[in-house]
C-alpha cells in the first residue's frame, strides 16, 4: 500500500531526509497559512517526485454556509494566483475533470464561475466600462472517454487560434490527509496532468508541452482509501497485502474517502477558485463586481 | 473506534458467539445470493442490535453500463420484495434522504422511478388497460433540515388521507465492507429510521409507529471512514484513539468511503430499486412494460 | 379562442363595464407599482371570475444579472406578503408545481430558498441566536402524476400534524401579456388551485377547504399561445376557429410563449419569491441574514 | 413582422413563385415522410435564402414516453445521415448551443449521447470487439458568452489536431409552424451558423470555412413569437407595427413559443439525434448495442 498525494507539501513530508536544492517559506495571517515551496534542482525534484518549479499551498478553515464573494480568503488566494500569472495577453482558463462525477467536478464548476471576456472588446467594452478587463477565455474540455480528444490536443488547438499567453488549469486533487479536503489550495507553475487527481493519468500540460506558462490550481477533494489504509497501519505491519488491498479496493475499484456532504464541498470550493481566478486576472475590480459581471 | 453497519447480515458477523432465537437460510443462483435472516426472539434482537423481524439480503455482481430493465436481478429482487408486501390496498412508497447529497440521494431517485397509480382508476384506468395496476402513491419527503417536518409526521398524515395499507421505504445505508457498495440490497419488515444510514437518527417508521406494515429497502452506498479504520487496525491495537479519530473524522466531520464514481453507483442502484418495487407491486406486468408506463 | 389569465388585475381589464363591490388603489415608488384590488361582493367575484378577497399585484422592472438579496424589490414584496399573513403560529410554505418542467418549476425552486425553522427551537434556537425566528415548515408536494396524491390531501395531513396556522403557497401563473413575465407578482388571500397556471386544474386550496388562511403567491412565467393569438386577432375577425386552433395548439398540445431564456427567469423569480417569504416571516432579520441562514 | 424559419422546406413554402435550379422529391413510409430538396443553382439559393446543397427533412409523429432505441424512426434518420457523411476518417460531432437554456440545449444533450471512440484503437479495440467502430470525437464547445472563443475557432483547432474528415453539427432550430416542434429533423450538407436557431448569429461553419464536409442536423424546438404573430395576422392587416412588436417582443426581449413540456421534448429529441448519429457512423452495430456502449 502506497501513500498517494498530489500536494507537493505532503510529498515533502513523506521524504524523511533533508532535500537539497529546495526552499520553503511560510507566512501566516489570521485566516490563512501560505507555504511557498521552490523546487530548484533536478535532484530535489526527483527526491520529491514533483517537477522543478514553485508550489504555493494555502491552508485555511473549511468553507461554511456564510462564505461569500466578500470573504478575505478569496482575495488572498486571488493575489497568490496573480503572482504566478503573466501580466498581459489572453489568459486561457481550463476546467479539468468530469462534471458528471461529483468529486471530479471541481474544474468544470470553477471554470463556469470565471468571466470570459475575450469577445468583449473595443467600443463595446468601452461603452460597458469594461475596457479594463483583461482578455480571458474559458473552456471545460471534458474527459477523454466522453470526447475522444486528449485535453492536451484540445488546448494546443485553442492556444493557436486564440494566441493565449498563459493557461490556468483547475483540477480536483487527492491529498494524503482528510483534514485538507476542501480547505487547502495548491497553486503551481509546473503544469498539470489531467486526471492525475482521480486515477487517470493523461498527457502533461506544461510550459514544455504547450509553449506558454501553465499555472495549475488544485483543491484536494478526496483521499484514496488505499492511502488512508497505508497511513493507519504501522509501517512494519505484517498484514497480508493481498487481503488488505481486497478490503480497500475490492475488485480493483478505486475507492475514495470524502466528507458525506461532498456536493457542498465541491460547490463552495469551485466558487472560491473560480472567483479567485477572476480576482487574479482583473486587479481593477473587486470580487463582488466580478461576481455580478460573471452572472 | 466502532464498527458501524446498517445491514443485519453484517451485524450477525460482528457477534462472535451463537445467537439463539434466530434462523438463517441461504439460496444461491447464478446471479444472486439471497440470505433470509429471521430474528425471532427479543434476546436475539438485543444481541444483534436489530429489531425482531425478517431481513432478506440480496448479494450480486456490481451493476455495469449494460444494466437494463430486462436484467434478471431486477426481477429476483422484485419478487423478494413482493413476499413481504401485503397483497392488496394502496401502497405508499417513500424515498428517504436528501436528493442534494449524492450518497444520500438513493431514496428520492428510486422513488422517482416508481409508478404512481392511485389517481388513475375506474373508467380511465380501464380505457388505458391499466385496471390491473395496483393503487400506489409515491412521496419523497425531503429531510428535516429542509422542511422542518419529521418524515414520520408527514407519512402519518399521508396514511390518514390515503388509507394506505403498507409503506415501502427506500433509504441509503452504510455497510461495513466496501465490496458491498451498490451490490447488496437489504429488504426487511422491521421498518426504518430515516437518516440512520448517514448519521442523522430520526424517529423510527415501523408498524408500531404507523399502524401498518413497513417494508424497508436499503442499498449500502458508503462505509464510514471510522469503520474502515476500526477494521484495518487489529483489535488489540494500542493506537492513540484521540489521534486516530482526528485522522478519520477531522473536526468531527463525518467522512465516508465510496467508489470515486459514486454518481454512477447511485444512478444504477436507484433504477434497480425503483423498478424492483414496480415489479413487486404489479405482478401482471413485466419490468419493461412498467418502465414505459413510468416515463 | 379565449383570453386566459391567472392575474386578477388582467381579469379586471377584460371586463368592459363597471364592477360594483370592488375597490382598487394604486401606489407607486421608483421601483415598484403596487395595485391593491379588493373584491368585496359575490357579484363582483362573478363578474371577474375571481374569488372574493384581496389581490395585491406588484409590477417592477425585469430582474437582471445584478439582482441580489440586497435589492429593494425583495423587501417591498416581503412587506406586502407580511400584511396578509397571520402574525403568529407555524407557517406552512408550499411550493406548487413540477420541478422537472422549467416553466412550472417556480414553486419548488422558491420553496427551496425558504428557511425551515420549525425543528429548531428551545435551547438550541436560543444558543444559535435564532429564538426570534418564527416557526416555518416547507414542502414541495410534487404533482399528482408523480405522486398519486392530491396536493390538497397532502397539505391537510401536514396541517393536522404540525398545527400550522397559515399556508403560503407559491405557483407559476399564466398571464395575458408577455411584458409581465417574470416581472409581476400577485399576492392574494383567496387560496390557489394547483396547476391552474399551467393547464391542470386541481382541487382548490383555500381557507374554506383547509380551515386556515391561505396566501397565494404567483409569478406569470408563460402566456398561452392561444391567448396571444386571441389578442392578436381583432375581435370581429372572421378567421376559421378550427384552423386557428390547429395552428396554436397542434394536436391539442398546450403551447406557451416564454422568453427564450426561461431558465434564467425562473431562477431569478424563485430567488425573489423565496427570499421575500423569508423577509415576510422574520421581521427581526434582514434579507442578507436570512440568506445566510437558509444556505 | 417577418416570418423566420431555419427549415429549408418552410423557406420554400414562403416563396410564392416557381424556383428554377431546385429539385424536390418526397418519399413516405408508415412512420416517416422524407423530403429531399436539392438547391442546385446560385439563383435558387438566393430566392430561398438558403445555401446551395442538399436538405433532407424528416417529418414524423411526436415522440412519446414509449420511445426507445428500438424505434424505427431512429434507424431511418440514422440512414439519412449516413448518406451525407463521408464513409471513412475520423468524424467530429459538435453539440452547438447553451446547455443551461432549455430550448437551446438540444446540441449539447445530443452530443452527450454520441459514442466517442477515437481514443479506443489498436489492440484495446480488438480485445473489446470494437475494431469495427469508426473513429469519432465529440465536443460541446459552449457559447461565446461563456467561453470567449468562437465555435468556429475551437472547431478548426480540433480539426488540425485530430485530422477529422468531417463534421456533424447538431443545433436547435426555429421553425415557422408549432406542429413541427420536436417532430421534424433537418439534415443538410451546407454547414451551420451556430446560434442562428435562437437569435445569435455567429460565424458559419461549412466546408468553405473548415475545409471538410459539414453535415448540419437540427430539430425545431421553438417558433419565434413574432413569427407566430406574423402568421396569425392577415397580410393586408393594418395593425400598428410598433404596437404589435411591443406585444410580442416587449422591451426587445426575444419571446418564443414552445410546448409547455419543453424539457421532455428536448430530452427525447436529443436522444433521437444522438442515437441516430451513432447508427449513421457505425453500420455494423444496432442502435441497442450502441446505446449500451455509449453508457
Amino acid at each position: 500500500m502506497e501513500i498517494r498525494t498530489d500536494l507537493a507539501l505532503e510529498a515533502r513530508e513523506l521524504v524523511k531526509e533533508d532535500i537539497k536544492g529546495m526552499k520553503m517559506t511560510t507566512e501566516s495571517t489570521a485566516n490563512m497559512k501560505i507555504t511557498k515551496m521552490e523546487v530548484l534542482s533536478q535532484s530535489a525534484a526527483e527526491s520529491l517526485g514533483k517537477d522543478k518549479g514553485t508550489y504555493i499551498t494555502c491552508e485555511f478553515k473549511a468553507l461554511t454556509a456564510d462564505f461569500t464573494a466578500a470573504d478575505e480568503r478569496l482575495d488572498i488566494i486571488g493575489r497568490q494566483i496573480r503572482e504566478l500569472v503573466p501580466k498581459s495577453g489572453t489568459a486561457l482558463v481550463v476546467g479539468i475533470g468530469n462534471h458528471n462525477i461529483t468529486p471530479d467536478a471541481l474544474g468544470p464548476l470553477a471554470a463556469a464561475k470565471v468571466l470570459a471576456t475575450r469577445h468583449i472588446s473595443g467600443d463595446l467594452a468601452q461603452s460597458l466600462g469594461l475596457d479594463k478587463l483583461r482578455s480571458v477565455c474559458v473552456v471545460s474540455p471534458g474527459v477523454l472517454g466522453q470526447t475522444g480528444i486528449e485535453v492536451s490536443e484540445l488546448i494546443s488547438g485553442i492556444i493557436e487560434k486564440t494566441g493565449a499567453s498563459c493557461i490556468i488549469a483547475v483540477d480536483a486533487l487527492a491529498s494524503r490527509r482528510l483534514n485538507r479536503l476542501g480547505c487547502t489550495v495548491q497553486i503551481s507553475d509546473t503544469g498539470i496532468s489531467p486526471g492525475a487527481g482521480v486515477g487517470n493519468n493523461r498527457r502533461v500540460i506544461s510550459k514544455k508541452t504547450t509553449g506558454i506558462p501553465v499555472i495549475g490550481i488544485g483543491v484536494p477533494t478526496v483521499v484514496d482509501a488505499a492511502t488512508l489504509a497505508a497511513d493507519l497501519l504501522s509501517p512494519d505491519s505484517e498484514e497480508d497485502g493481498e487481503k488488505l488491498r481486497a478490503m480497500v479496493e475490492p475488485k480493483g475499484q478505486m475507492m475514495v474517502v470524502t466528507p458525506r456532504e461532498i456536493d457542498l464541498l465541491i460547490e463552495r470550493a469551485s466558487f472560491l477558485i473560480g472567483m479567485a481566478i477572476n480576482v487574479a486576472l482583473h486587479p481593477d475590480f473587486t470580487a463582488e463586481e466580478l461576481l455580478e459581471l460573471s452572472k
